[in-house]
Formats: structure tokens, sequence, C-alpha cells
């Protein structure tokens, strides 16, 4: 999507410099850094410590980490050790093993000197699936919001709200839960975003906030106590959000706090759909509560907030009192029964064994 | 309840000056204050801009106001005019004008002479009601504590989470929703409190922390995201919270955020008790959603986060892009069907007409 007016993905590989480069999200919104991903720690690094982060994207990244890795060591042990070391990296989005297998599965059936050029073309092909995934998202997604657009007065706007960034800063481009958003304006519709804040690190306000500034996309940001209420006043006609991981029968773990914005929607009649390209299915699990195992963060998250100081610097500040310790459990599961349905690349299906089943038959163990 | 061991009210009058003092709560928990309120425009101010909050307190100040104006202009006018002034301070908690209208209604019918010392007596007993109420919904309390605690092994704590700071600092002591876990403590019960850090002002994280260390109880501070997710995970025993508003119907207005806790609460079969001194009930209103007007306070409330920085100065830092506008609605309203019960100074509750009916029959119009 755009920055400053100019195209750009979230992560790319540069024919120039034959380097693969990141936008850095640690800084942003309020700075723009791109940086060059070399090492195996540097990738490693990269997800582990959130430059990048967003199911899709985090996949997209191992599948150049894996690449980068086999220009210069092509053997299986170098490749086990590689997939080992990134896939502990993060433990919730499925999307990581998914691209590491997929690497890993094509380059032991080839001959080592074939490896390096084939897992370069293989990460670049699965970069390019993602964006495409994430378009046709933006098709099916449209087709709901054009709907309720419909049965507005001329004019009137569809008021959408997202929790986190499932944006195209966690993809490789559209985004998930933005991609339907970025086709209704382009198609016409008139959209204004309630941007829930995401607590503990703020993904919402810091960089689906930015994406919406960057597109001229109207929206408001609030924090993640709002929503119910503004549900109950009529003031959402829809939420869309992403998914880390998608159990065969429908339930969805994602950011924490989805699962309050899920029954607040349930209770108030508001659909609440779940954006996701179909690695982010983890085919093997099935009740995500129990099943899904989620990833605790360090507490420090919790007790101290980072943003802009008045000199413009970077900085943090400690919200609690000394000796207060923080608990920071990453996501949350919303079970299926919440959920109106699931937005895929191949269309919306009901968040149910049956609804996948429809859409993804050759998924389906007989 | 007790600062550094030593016993403090939130507001009380000082004998030695003769002047009304309170606890000036925007520099907790990094620093502890205490100011005079000497003018109309100082008691005004403590309200408006929150030196002093909670519902309770808020009554208590008002009555302490109309006190301290009465000893300089006694007369109808000024204390119309103060009247006024104050009850435009904060939209929400009902207290506020009852405190204001007990006092009016009071002085009205005596001699402009004697209406200096009645009025300090009448604010007096304002704070002692109040703290007497408080204790007595902590005695009430503490016996849905002791049914949780006799369910589980010795030593095996209960896990109580609260949202905002209904704290002693809410009030003029004990709190209201805190009052059951400090009885709780005093009977030697082993409790643990899940303490919402309560965007966008961070109550919980600044007081009800603070209050929590300052009497040694466990306790762990988490985003508003998390708790539906430690109830999924049978971490969470109950709810406790408090009430700006009650209606006669039994909703509950309260802290933004209060809603999808109550939410989360009936969707994992978690009893979810409001703590309320029965000053808290508007019998004028019965359905809180329709009914209560919601205070929408400023944005920089949400775009902006203050704390302690790195050299232990206040400051604060901005979290979302430039440009991007917040929207700060700052209560919300949790229908009485998600309430388990309604904890008042004379008993537990229903939440609904009935209930409420069976507790404060005289005020059920026939």
């Amino acid at each position: 999507m755009k920055v400053d007016g100019k195209h750009f993905r979230s992560i790319w590989f540069n024919q120039d410099t034959g380097r693969v480069q990141i936008i850095d999200q640690r800084w942003l919104p309020h700075e723009f850094r791109v940086v060059d991903l070399v090492t195996r720690a540097d990738f490693a690094a990269s997800i582990r410590d959130m430059w990048v982060r967003g199911a899709p994207l985090i996949g997209a990244t191992a599948a150049f980490a894996i690449a980068e890795e086999m220009k210069h060591d092509a053997s299986d042990t170098n490749l086990d050790e590689a997939w080992e070391e990134l896939n502990q990296t993060r433990p919730t989005a499925i999307n990581l093993r998914w691209a590491l297998n997929e690497m890993r599965d094509m380059l032991r059936d080839i001959d080592v000197q074939d490896r390096a050029a084939m897992a370069h073309k293989k990460a670049l092909e699965i970069n390019d699936e993602d964006v495409e995934c994430n378009r046709m998202i933006g098709v099916h997604g449209l087709e709901i919001i054009k709907k309720i657009a419909a049965r507005k007065k001329p004019g009137e706007v569809v008021n959408i709200l997202t929790h986190c960034n499932a944006g195209w800063l966690a993809t490789v481009d559209w985004g998930t839960a933005t991609s339907p958003m970025y086709h209704a304006v382009q198609a016409g519709i008139p959209v204004h975003i309630w941007v829930d804040e995401t607590r503990p690190r703020n993904q919402g306000a810091l960089l689906t906030s930015w994406e919406m500034n960057s597109h001229d996309i109207p929206h408001h940001l609030i924090v993640d106590n709002a929503g119910g209420h503004l549900m109950q006043h009529g003031q959402v006609d829809l939420v869309i959000v992403g998914t880390d991981r998608t159990t065969a029968h429908g339930d969805v773990c994602n950011k924490i706090g989805t699962y309050l914005k899920a029954l607040a929607a349930k209770d108030n009649n508001v659909p609440f759909y779940v954006a996701l390209p179909s690695p982010t299915i983890d085919w093997t699990v099935r009740d995500g509560v129990a099943e899904i195992p989620i990833e605790e963060r360090d507490d420090n998250e919790v007790t101290h907030v980072q943003g802009k100081l008045p000199d413009g610097s970077i900085g943090s500040v400690q919200i609690s009192p000394d000796g207060t310790p923080g608990a920071n459990p990453a996501f949350d599961v919303t079970p299926g029964r919440l959920v109106t349905g699931l937005i895929t690349e191949r269309g919306v299906c009901a968040a149910s064994p049956e609804g996948l089943a429809k859409l993804f038959p050759e998924r389906v163990q007989g």
C-alpha cells in the first residue's frame, strides 16, 4: 500500500543490493525506517522482537530467512537448524510453521546445489501468494460492506471496528482485515473506522491509525474498552479482525481482547467477521480455547507504555506503582459460535467445521 | 485505609487548620500529595479535573463544598449558585446531585444564620455515612467471597477481577468494590486481585494497584483486553466492580469497559457483582443504555498516556500518529441481566426492579 503516496510492501527483496528489506515497525507511526535483514540472527530477531509482526508477514519473513540461509549453506543440517531457530521465535502464529514447512519440504527433495536458487524463487512465490490471498479477501469482504452500504442512505458511512493491526503492515500487502476496507474506499463506499488502540503494544494506535492516515481513510482511535458501548448505541455496522491461527472448527486465535469484542458484537447483533488467508488455518487443532498455547510476554509491556515524548523522541512511561507485577497473555481465542463468518481468499464461510469444509474440501480428512 | 501504615481517608476536615483536605489523586501512584480545598473554584476544579474521582467521593466532596460556601455567604442565592456550578462538574455520577440535593434541601428550611454550622455538621455526616455504607458493603461482600473460598482447597487463593478504581480512593474510606477484598484479607482469606489497567485514564494501574501495594494484597496488573481470556481459563473466581449510577431496574453505569467484562463473565459462568452505596441508585431512571447520558471526555486522554518517566518525573507520551483523532466515551452501561447481584449496605440483591424493591421498599412508587 502507500507511504507518502509511494507504493510499498512490508517486506521485499531488493534486486539492486541483493538483500531482503523490511519496514522496521517498532518506530511507527513516529518514524519510517527501512532495514536490511542479512544473517539468520537478523531474521530471528526481526520476528521475535517484532520489527515485523502479523501472522502472514511472519510467514513471509520466515520464507525469506530460509532462502537467504540457503545462499551460504544449503546443507540439510543448516536447513534443520534454521527451521528450529526460526520456529521458536513466536509461538502463536501458525503461518510461521506453515512457511517454514513449505520451504523445508520443497528443499529436502532437491539437490543441495540447486537449493539456493529454488529457495529464493519459492520465497518470492510465498510473498506473492500472500499478496494475492489478501487481495481476494478484499474482493470477497467488499461484498459484505456493499450489502451494508446498500441499506444506508446515500452518502451515509459504514462504521467498521477493528482490533490490533491486521493491516497491510501485518501482511506483505493489502492486509487481511483492512483489505475489504481498502477495496471499499476504492469502490467509492464511504467508510469510517473505529481503531482499537490494542493494549499492551498499541498496534491499533501505532499502526492501523498510521495506515488509515496514509490512505486518508476517516477513523477514530478508541481505547479497547469503548467498542461495547459504541455497539450498544448503533455506532458500529460491522467488525472485521484478523487472526494468528484459526482452528479446523472455526475458533479464532487473535490479539488479546478480540474475544471481548466478539461477545459485544453478538450481544448487539453486529456482524463479526474474521479475515484470513488459508495458511492461517491450523487443520490439526479443533478446540481453540483448550488446545492453542497462548504466548505470555514480558510484563514490562503492561506496566509501561511507549510513545512520542514532547521533544519528539521515542520514550516510555511507567503507569503502575513500583512493585506491582503485570501479567501479559498476548492472544485470546474467540469461539466460532461468536463469529459471523470467515473471509478467506476463496470466499466467505461459516466459522464451523462444515463451513471450512465447503471452502477447503481437499483438507477434510475422510 | 492505609498509606505507609498510617490511616487516611480520601477527604477530611482538618480541625487544626479549619480546612478541607484531600489526597490529590492526579499524582498517584508516583507521588502522594495532600492539598487544601478552600474556594468554590477549588472544589469545582477538584471534581471536574479529577483531583478526586469516584462517585461516592465526588458526593462527599460536593457536600463539603456547600458547607464551606455557607461559611462566607449562606444566602439562598449563593446556595443556588454553588449548587449549579458544582452540579455541572461531572455529568455521570448520580451521587454528586444526591449530595448537593441533600445539602440544599436541608439548608433551605433553616435560618440563614444557622446554615454554616448545620451545613458543616451535615457534610461530616454525609462523609461518615459513606464510610459506614462501604463498611457494610464489605461485610455483605465478604459472605460471597467466603462461599467461594469454602469450595477451594485450604490455602488456595480466591481470584477477583476488578475494573477501574472503586477503591477507598473512590470513596471516603473502604471503597465499594474493594471493601469485600479488604474484609476478606482481614478475615484471613487468601485473595489475589486481577487489576484492569482501565484505559484511558488508567485508574486501575495508577490507583487500585497502589491500594493493593499499600495493603500488601497479592495482585497483577493486566490490560483491559485480558480479562476474557483469564475467565475462559478458570483464572477468575468472581468479578466485583463499582458503579457511578445504578438504575431502578438494576442497570449499572460504570467506567467504560465494564460491560465487556460483564459479557465475558456471563459467557464463562463467572459471578459478576456490583458494589454500591444506595445514593448511587438513580430511582428516576430505568433503562440505563437508553436513558443515561455518557460523558465524552477530551480525546487527548486516548491519544496520550501519562506516567513516570525514567528520570522519575511525571510526563506523557503520544501513542497515535499526528492527525489521528480519538473518541473518548468515559462510561458504559451494563444491563442488569448480566449482573449476578448488587452488593449494597443493606445486603445483596438481584439487579432487577424486584431485587432492588426488596431491599429498598420505601423507594418503590406504588
